[in-house]
């Protein structure tokens, strides 16, 4: 493997492992992405895994990349559609090294655009889960009529029991602080009503956990429409219902769109009211912008690792580096090992009738 | 108990059992809504339930509604808080009466704006459910990007196995062609993706049994998003997942039309600019009206029972009357129960690995 310091002494600094090979227009996407990043953490040093052949000719173009990264070389890269356990058996690929840097210790996280299961399964084998999570979950960030809304677990997890449940609360809760930076964000948990006796046993064992818990402040059960309207910081789901609740919702918007973009083009005056209406209209769409939203992240691990829409431009790029440097910065990991050990020493809860 | 026959030897006709007290402006709501109906559906008859002293003298105000009612009286009505519990007590209550008349055969279905849960409670204890059917469900119309989109279960089953799924399947397929006059509905299957694999055994189950069904056009598993995006003109999952889904689909929608009021009034120019493209924002507000989709509708009972939403308008009434009508026109309760005739015919499925 060689190496490649672009910044005398950065090694030291190094903050996050970055897959260059990962997504649809890597690794220019990924390179003019970290150029954005440079910008926004001036100070933080990256190590970029790919194929050196590829992106040394690159680099020159993108010279804020070029000054904050150290570039590393990967032999192989992870095709996007490439079955998980195909996946496990390159370990030369860029983001098995990228993962491989965060389990040593050298990084505190990883970015990768790149196939999405196989940076699950990879991320769970070689970093591997906290020693108190029984499982990861996958969360996001969405918009809501409130400002920002977490939502998880989003599918990592199709069958969750109450402990799942309460986990992806603590995980959330520590999230929100580190990436919202909210001092106490409320926690909601979803169900189909909201009073005390909806939904099933798990549910609601789970929340009366969460009620005992001083540090946590639970909001209690929340119901579909409170995700949209902000009801809650935090929405904690089984991942069966999470990601069907998280396409639902993309779904429902992006048929609002695709109308309202029928209604604009209907007629000379309805392309006219377009016109007059467009600087509230682009920050109404600015706002809701996916890219402010790209990054799904893998909570539960020891080390931060975030997943950018395979999809994306250098924006939403640098805005999934955003999130996991302000998981970094925050002492995401620890506040989540902090608040298990206060959990774990509480009395069990009773089983709920 | 009183009857007042408004039209002479209307009663073998009568088709409908309607609930006169239930929802938030009843009994004048429930009145302008049969004003509605009468128009479309001029040969029907409904034995209309509720507070004769109340009612009668509304009537004149009515007459359209008046010619094609049956008033009976009931000396009491279901508030909209009170527990199902409570509700089957009240023996002489407007809903009950009128769900009394579709267990003894004297109307086809029943359409209430009352109290839901009540409603589900003595649909299911009064009307039963069909000798083949294992659980109701609760099944809503709402659009898509191609056109109508069926839903089931909505939230009456929080658990489901493999057998319910098959059962939901069944009644949505009956349903869709009998109100959206579909020949061959295509069903799918609300997964966490498309692959077959995914998902729980369960899903799996009801999967390997739908496909097997030359009479049902399975299409596969569907994801959150195949929605709104009308990917499937009926879409089967759990109760637990269908009533998230609906709420958080619905949630969606109103934050994106909550910020379009707040960009069309934040300026004068977007002012101008609504008024532009009025006729066609007017046009995608209509198809989008929730009025146009109201009714949810509990299937699988020896009737047909469709409860309205409790503050809907005359129109969205006369909208669950329309339901209600196409299904007993269009022989629904028959419909199934050969379908599920046929389904117990076939040999079990295996169970998947």
């Amino acid at each position: 493997m060689s190496e490649r310091v672009t910044n005398a002494g950065a090694v030291r600094e190094a903050v996050l492992a970055v897959d260059a090979m990962g997504g649809d227009a890597a690794p220019e996407m990924v390179l003019a992405g970290l150029d954005l990043a440079a910008e926004r953490h001036p100070g933080a040093r990256f190590l970029l895994f790919g194929d050196e052949g590829r992106i040394a000719p690159l680099l020159p173009a993108h010279p804020r990349a070029a000054r904050i990264s150290i570039l590393r070389h990967a032999p192989e890269a992870i095709p996007g559609d490439m079955k998980p356990t195909a996946a496990l058996r390159l370990r030369r690929a860029s983001m098995r090294l990228a993962i491989d840097a965060v389990a040593s210790g050298e990084v505190a996280g990883v970015v990768s655009a790149g196939n999405t299961g196989a940076l699950m399964a990879l991320a769970k084998i070689v970093i591997k889960t906290m020693p108190e999570i029984d499982r990861p979950a996958l969360a996001a960030i969405g918009p809501s009529a409130r400002g920002d809304v977490v939502m998880l677990d989003l599918g990592a997890n199709v069958q969750c029991d109450a402990r799942n449940l309460v986990e992806f609360a603590v995980m959330g809760d520590a999230f929100a602080r580190a990436v919202l930076g909210l001092p106490s964000p409320s926690i909601g948990l979803l169900n189909v009503g909201s009073e005390e006796l909806k939904g099933d046993d798990r549910l609601r064992q789970a929340a009366e956990v969460l009620r005992a818990d001083p540090d946590i402040n639970f909001h209690g059960f929340v119901e579909g429409h409170d995700i949209a309207a902000g009801t809650v910081d935090v929405v904690v789901t089984d991942g069966f219902t999470g990601n069907v609740a998280l396409k639902t919702g993309e779904g429902a918007l992006k048929l609002m769109r695709d109308l309202l973009k029928q209604v604009f083009t209907s007629s000379l005056a309805a392309r006219l009211g377009y016109l007059l209406a467009r600087p509230a209209l682009d920050r109404l769409r600015e706002w809701m912008d996916p890219r402010r939203y790209n990054g799904a992240i893998l909570l539960g691990l020891n080390g931060v690792v975030v997943k950018s829409h395979g999809g994306t431009d250098p924006m939403g790029f640098a805005h999934a580096i955003d999130v996991a440097m302000d998981m970094v910065n925050h002492g995401f990991t620890q506040r989540i090992l902090s608040s298990l050990a206060r959990l774990s020493s509480q009395p069990q809860p009773s089983p709920v009738q």
